[in-house]
């Protein structure tokens, strides 16, 4: 793929970023939409969801734009499924990541938007997470990686931190995963310098951008972590499972600044507890 | 005090908050802060503290601002201490609250401002809660509490909802307080539609703003809550310390969005686990 189609797609992405914002940002805080809607506890399962129709929306937005201008390219969407293409190239969508953060009013989640070939064994190759409340996007792929925001455009690199006991983690929730899966990142969360949690898809975005070391996940689906893989490892760190395996089809996901680091929190993370 | 008072202390406080805004952003996810110098897990205590320097200055910029425009008004601020006053006025300053927020980059921390006359049994009357990187401001006093931020101005009032299984509870790590505290505040998550951790002093602008209902600390200082309490009881809701008395001279709190839900909140918490 030479510059020029890179650079198209980069293009293709924030538009597709553009349309979600406008369509989503109307619903966030809504206080219709907080007061008359609740969400139960596991974030959308039973009952109504408060944000079914910004998340659909959302994608059907980013939809139209590929139908526009990428109409070859085949799309796995949160929402609205699968629908094939003929290109080799895929674009992966999650119209709002971090559900329980849109209904209670963080800007933690985000739109979550990945493009890789279908089936490669070594995931996607370009992946956005844009915050529309904050009007910040974070942006990685073909070896850039760099975020636009309210202090303007700049360069993403991960941080240098090596050491786990200088590290800072972040996690979704504590309640993370199987009781296997809490023991292995509680053993972990015992080994760094501080636990932070609550941040959504926002969390890897700041790996990203160098002021947080790790994050570490379970329960994912690939709509959930191919963006944060591409992005991250455009600014330099490395995202695996908790075993080291690949981990853009989804299930646990360890994101590391750097090699050196991910390979001390992988040795906590795939030891038995 | 009339209203043509109350206004010029309102424009004095939103006067304070621009100055510390415009000290602290250069300061916020600055690479050279967060490479060079690391913090301890319990805050601020041991080593040196990198939000040090953006802290002092802040609060440097919002004492010259009363020195200039209400120089008899006495100050209790978190890194310069108390200052006597003769007007029996007395603002109560954090200029960062939130400092393992900002270290990692989350636009969770904030600029708090409270006043009240001192020694005040009913605590403070006007609160102000900015968060500077998203351009965020809650301010409540005097009977009314409004916002302004990327979506423009408005008028902010706490949520109805009355029944804890139907409540989203927000606290800012779960390893709270002592460990009878702990035991308490896990009763309380344990009766809740949601909880979520991570927001420092931005939980208890979104708790004004009617998306969260309640929020559930201890360990406080009287510089962390007394800004919250005066916003959080301008929009309509209700903070005591977890036996339902004051809280603004600091340890526990229990914020919550309306005097019913309170007392279901307060039942828990006040009870032996």
């Amino acid at each position: 793929m030479n510059s020029q189609e890179q650079a198209q797609l980069i293009d293709v992405a924030a538009e597709m970023a553009d349309a979600a914002r406008a369509v989503i940002l109307p619903h966030f805080r809504a206080s219709g939409l907080i007061a008359e809607n609740k969400m139960p506890a596991n974030g959308a399962a039973a009952g109504y969801d408060p944000v079914t129709i910004a998340d659909r929306a959302a994608e059907e937005a980013m939809r139209a734009v590929l139908a526009r201008r990428r109409p070859g390219d085949a799309i796995l969407g949160e929402e609205l499924g699968a629908s094939p293409g003929r290109s080799g190239l895929q674009w992966v969508l999650d119209p709002i990541d971090g559900t329980r953060g849109f209904v209670t009013g963080t800007p933690t989640w985000g739109v979550l938007i990945a493009l890789g070939r279908a089936g490669a064994p070594d995931g996607p190759m370009l992946g956005l997470i844009d915050q529309p409340y904050i009007g910040e996007r974070f942006l990685g792929g073909f070896g850039r990686a760099w975020m636009q925001g309210p202090g303007g455009r700049r360069d993403l690199a991960t941080s240098t931190t090596r050491a786990l006991d200088q590290a800072t983690l972040f996690s979704t929730f504590p309640e993370i995963g199987t009781a296997d899966q809490r023991a292995r990142f509680e053993a972990l969360s015992g080994r760094v310098r501080l636990t932070r949690y609550g941040m959504d898809c926002y969390a890897y975005a700041l790996l990203a951008a160098g002021h947080v070391d790790l994050v570490v996940e379970a329960g994912l689906h690939p709509h959930d972590i191919q963006a944060p893989i591409a992005l991250i490892r455009a600014a330099g760190g490395v995202v695996t499972d908790w075993q080291g395996g690949p981990a853009h089809a989804g299930g646990t996901a360890l994101a590391a600044a750097n090699p050196v680091l991910h390979a001390a929190a992988l040795k906590v993370l795939s030891q038995e507890v």
